[in-house]
């Protein structure tokens, strides 16, 4: 008897195969092992262009649906050309989407349904930090706030522990919470 | 005397006014405290969608020239509908679009005439953690690397100073590489 044979589809979650692929990966730890990638290319000035499309998964290489191109810049007001949003601007849908995709999930898994979930984040960074003039700020954002909008079907109680789980259990969360090492190298052509 | 008046535009950077912005900041650090902003709502299953507009910064409220829609969702075999990359992948975005355009910002101020950049970020993560089945495995990436290709009008030595000096005041890098702290408000409607 498995756990996924009780549960239905919710919330646009397909929960008897996530549960089967919990259960895959009960019994072989190392198709968790994932890799993602994007490669990156200067146009001009602050203004570059990211691509995603294969990464590694489940023991093999895989693709992507479709290929997505997302772009940076900074603003005219950093003297950019404002072609895109700019770099720390992406982390904010990072946590966003990462904590409603987890949020989805488990709702599905508790059978509880969701009707609408909305999310505004915010980032402060003081970029005296970036410009090197003080000490005392960091380069980074100071705070990241997310403040959650949620309509479902179960008491408040139930629909903000589902939130609390999905922050548990987030990737985005842990990777802005909690150091993670980044190298660097340089191939001059 | 001021040092931008010695300065020209260069790879795309209008360097005269990256100068005179600096200059400005040194006399009002109060300009230089930004606030970010997205929005995110929740589509199905584990798939969102984030829309940027306002920013807050020099003193002012912002608008971006254009509004971005940025969409997240987790792949078939992780049991989403693949409609755009996951959150995490964002991560790998915002390092490299990062750290090019801090490059492209020095190497201007420096004299440097780069040809091109590009770069490839690959980021390693343990979907045990985010599972929920290894005490050992954290949510978030275990490791990020970048690994850039660089031409330009100077020796290695200087083109990887100017990588260096990116990456020492590099948003993105500080905010994977350190913690953050990241407050999440749930209203229930």
């Amino acid at each position: 008897m498995t756990i996924s044979a009780e549960k239905q589809p919710l919330n646009g979650v397909d929960t008897p195969t996530l549960f089967a692929t919990l259960d895959a990966v009960r019994g072989q730890h190392d198709i968790a092992k994932f890799q993602f990638r994007a490669s990156n290319e200067w146009v001009s000035g602050t203004h570059s262009r990211s691509q995603y499309s294969g990464f590694y998964g489940a023991g093999q290489e895989m693709q992507h649906a479709g290929v997505t191109v997302v772009e940076s810049d900074h603003p005219a007001v950093l003297v950019g050309a404002d072609n895109a949003p700019t770099p720390v601007e992406y982390l904010l849908h990072a946590i966003a989407s990462c904590l409603t995709a987890g949020l989805a999930n488990v709702a599905a898994a508790r059978g509880v349904e969701l009707h609408s979930v909305r999310s505004t984040v915010e980032g402060d960074i003081d970029l005296l930090g970036i410009f090197g003039m003080s000490d005392a700020a960091r380069n980074g954002y100071e705070a990241i706030r997310v403040s959650f909008e949620i309509e479902g079907d179960a008491d408040d109680e139930t629909l903000r522990g589902l939130v609390e789980q999905s922050r548990r259990r987030s990737a985005v969360y842990d990777a802005l919470t909690n150091p993670t090492p980044v190298s660097i190298d340089v191939v001059i052509r």
